[in-house]
């Protein structure tokens, strides 16, 4: 299932180390405004190498835009998304092909194809979400003219808070040739009330797949989230006024279904499992080894995530405000004409 | 979206003071054994009013199976099972009609639907998991033949973790006309590697949409979850040794394919949103007013939710394996014969 | 698959000889006006025995709402709807039980799934038709609002096309124990233009797919269908004038979307494979022997396939018309509010 | 919808004169040996310019396999599939670029999206095709390990049999500045029994949305098709004997479900819609005009849909296989180990 999305189709293709990578998008609407330097600025978001503390390989995406958008416009078919892969240097995984890393999903795809792109993770790894993030970027540009707006941080690495804390937990584990885990939070505000699906395409489960679905993440809350175990239904619960909600710990969802506040999700990113620290596993044969991994990698991925994150929030609600749209539309306005 | 699923596919309907619920299984494969017995025990555990601490609603159900079996095995048609209401007192929620109760999904389907079935939730209420019990039912006698084996347990209540404290925890909202929230971890034994499918079908995304779908349900984690977000690369890592792997961090997925260890998942259940304690709240004309819900309410329902996450994670591992076995059978027989 | 349709969503369950056969429909829009009145008719009108051309089995079909709305109008929850088998005479088909039926499906449900529900031909009994006839009701209560009206007709019985010509084939058959095919027409009028979703979801595709899906259905065409193939260029296009379309050749479909004319289109049914003049079989342990169909059959099916195929051609639109008010809503009106 | 099938997924993508066509497969199973060079001789095939009856328009079409192989096997990551437009000539359409072709998808298009890329038809485009034989070539490369071969043939143009007089009847409406139709057979043999899936995903349902959905279809019928409309049962139904069926009536297919016979389908293709001779129309702002296209236009398009329904039925096909082998998998072999 390399699909996401029932009304907003996007469909995702490529490995870290093949010809290409990109997206197709099914079910974009007529209309919108659309270039190339639209989505270029998502890539760059996401691009690795921008800080110290980040891995030195410069990826130098260029999107281009196959189909699905003639005189500036999209048509309404498909728009195909392309990332010719440029920098690549194999070499750095050469001799680990045959090894199963700790932690990645080399064993896992062996186990369940019998073949794998040993390449640097082939479709396993996080260059995959270079797709999502060219797909969500026109899914931004789609949400732009709806007034949602979505923003995405990292609120805790290893434990720490603080912006200082953080970034010295960072340049530790490098220093150690290890790495560390944090926690990304992402916020949707101006989503109108009423998006969501029950009982199984609620909208807090749907961001639950979404996120869950990003390598690396290993744990996913809306509002209080795991607090919510904690506490009693009267700190729980929010009262409702005249004026609205009084308090939001229910993170904007309530039934699977958009209350019109704030949509409060985080989610926990484990530590980079590519570590310069030996570690012990086997080969493909079956043999036992050490490996010590010495290739260009975030001892944090967590703020490479956050662009990601965004972007499959922006799917999600897309996704659930054209849902929507088909019974507003049926309801209210007859349907007679077009 | 009511239904759950791409191979084992099931269909929910119902309201908890309708005529009906159930569901409809399609996709099930033929010639398993199945009679009404196999689900019956399922719905009974599922039941409130078995401790003095739970409800005092008295839910008679009982399961009919309408197709899909004949002679006592499937055929491979769809199943209908269904439970008509009987002990069904609209009185107990007659005078909050107009109400939209705190925490609950009054306020949400209204401006979803502009209608509203206000009696005890209507499809919102947590009575509509009897119908992914009795689906979760079938799909465990599917698993039985396979050797997985899913469990779930309270692990915690209101930060308690102790039985005796967890027991404590519940009787001191229930005295304080309040209700509180808790853990439940469920652990699926017996899992073979090779389940999932990347990007978008991970299992863990899977899991994770089938669990926070689940009414209450306020955050997912697999393995470590939000520890191994403060934790270092090295730790959270999990070695391979010739005989396997070493450790379980990774709660038995890696890449989003299990692993062939134990996948172990934990769920955040909020308290019970129905309490006495009185609460500020609207009518659906705005009009502001306070509320004290005084029907039958459990005041903790993760006890409750442990049969149903169970069958959330019954239906998503039979819908992976089904997934799985048709490239399986693909690769190694051929096709040439049926 | 036991689901039709994307956004008006049915899924059927039930055999022949079974407990019950039904529906439950995902997607219906909320606010419609629905009771049990306003489907019974469809099931009357399809029920056999209304003629003496037709079997003289009474099938006193009662349908019941079980859920999905509430105070008479549908709540946007899914609406299930049961009809239990009452005039079951199971002795009709017993000693054939063990037999495959030329020009049924007995042997190619034991060939799928090794096991058979062998009363009354189970699941691929004609019987099942009675779903989409309940779930078509509902479509057509939708549609309503919308002008668009859907009327169809048997325009040819064994190559005869005069109504006594007609009856007289039929008598024929029926007293040499044989049976007879026919063609049956269904036209919508009111139709928008716009629906349909190239390039896989065209419109035609779709009709084609719901009406070659009615058991005994061997062809569908639309508007000159395989005339087409013997016409030219010149004589198919349908000429544009400023006050629309000056013929309609094309059946009211152009590139898989409606042009807003009348859509029309053809079926093809094939002769009641039970008949009473003998034929050559074999039964499920291959021997092979002579069967003789005694049954309650009517020895011309196209009468009674006339409702199933208007209910298809209704699901079809609703189903289309929901799709495309998506993306008119999200273009005309903004998404800001709910 | 541009995607097509459940388990062996299609997304194709591109218009006529755009940037790319090309094609994503996501499900493929592993495995396979595949290359350009297995997919570029279906490219070949299908291309025009290759007799004097044919357009002269030179598509030097290549294909480039984007992902999803590995050392010259797929691996079951998605297979995306590209081919750039080379031998574009714009000016060809652009004085006809505000007017509605009659027989095209010019009006629907605009009345739908409210945009429309006119260049060749943009995606309405018979271009289109090409990525749908593409992913169909990948189909046959699946298929070849099954033993189902699949071909296809005209077996009528303007009413005419005979090569001769078909090639007369082509070269008669070219002269004229016209067009004529055809019919187009295709089989497929070696087909197990008991693919298909009741009662939507019948396998003649699935056929014949697979092939109306073709550009220029009109119509589809299995077997004796709408001949068994002027049958009686006893001529129609296939006797079984001991050895097996005794004719092939049904087309391969009863129930809709393989009989393990020949699957037979026929479809009718309407007359090149683009004819020199002229035509009345309206352009886009409503007003009345004549038109004549004389552009590279094919007087008859049935020969070049031979491959692409030949490709279409190899989509279905091999769905409908990895369907079964899911259900053949789990109760043939049990599911303990990968």
């Amino acid at each position: 299932m390399n699909t996401f999305g029932r009304n907003f189709r996007v469909t995702t293709f490529g490995e870290s180390h093949g010809t290409a990578l990109g997206a197709v998008i099914d079910g974009c609407p007529p209309g919108i405004d659309l270039t190339e330097a639209d989505v270029q600025p998502f890539l760059d978001r996401r691009r690795p190498g921008k800080s110290p503390l980040e891995s030195a390989r410069r990826e130098t995406d260029r999107v281009e835009i196959l189909s699905g958008v003639f005189e500036g416009k999209t048509t309404g078919a498909p728009i195909a998304l392309v990332v010719y892969n440029r920098d690549v240097r194999s070499a750095d995984y050469g001799p680990l092909w045959n090894v199963f890393r700790p932690g990645h999903a080399d064993f896992t795809y062996q186990a369940k194809y019998g073949i794998r792109d040993h390449r640097g993770g082939g479709r396993s790894s996080g260059r995959e979400t270079l797709s999502r993030v060219a797909a969500g970027a026109v899914a931004m540009k789609c949400l732009a003219r709806t007034g949602i707006r979505i923003r995405g941080r990292v609120i805790e690495i290893h434990g720490k808070a603080a912006p200082d804390e953080m970034e010295q937990e960072i340049r530790a584990a490098m220093e150690a040739g290890d790495s560390v885990g944090g926690i990304v939070e992402v916020v949707a505000e101006g989503c109108p009330p009423g998006l969501g699906d029950p009982v199984f395409g609620k909208l807090d489960a749907a961001i639950a797949a979404a996120l869950m679905g990003i390598g690396a993440v290993k744990g996913v809350e809306v509002g209080e989230g795991f607090r919510a175990a904690r506490m009693r239904g009267s700190e729980m619960n929010d009262p409702i006024l005249a004026e609205g909600f009084a308090s939001n710990h229910a993170g904007g969802i309530l039934g699977g279904i958009s209350t019109g506040q704030e949509i409060v999700v985080r989610i926990a990113v484990k530590p980079t499992p590519s570590i310069r620290k030996t570690q012990r596993t086997v080969n493909a044969d079956g043999e036992e080894q050490e490996i010590s991994i010495s290739g260009r990698h975030d001892p944090c991925i967590a703020p490479r995530i956050v662009p990601v994150a965004e972007c499959m929030l922006a799917l999600v609600l897309l996704d659930c405000l054209l849902e929507q749209e088909k019974y507003r539309g049926f309801s209210e306005k007859g349907t007679g004409s077009y």
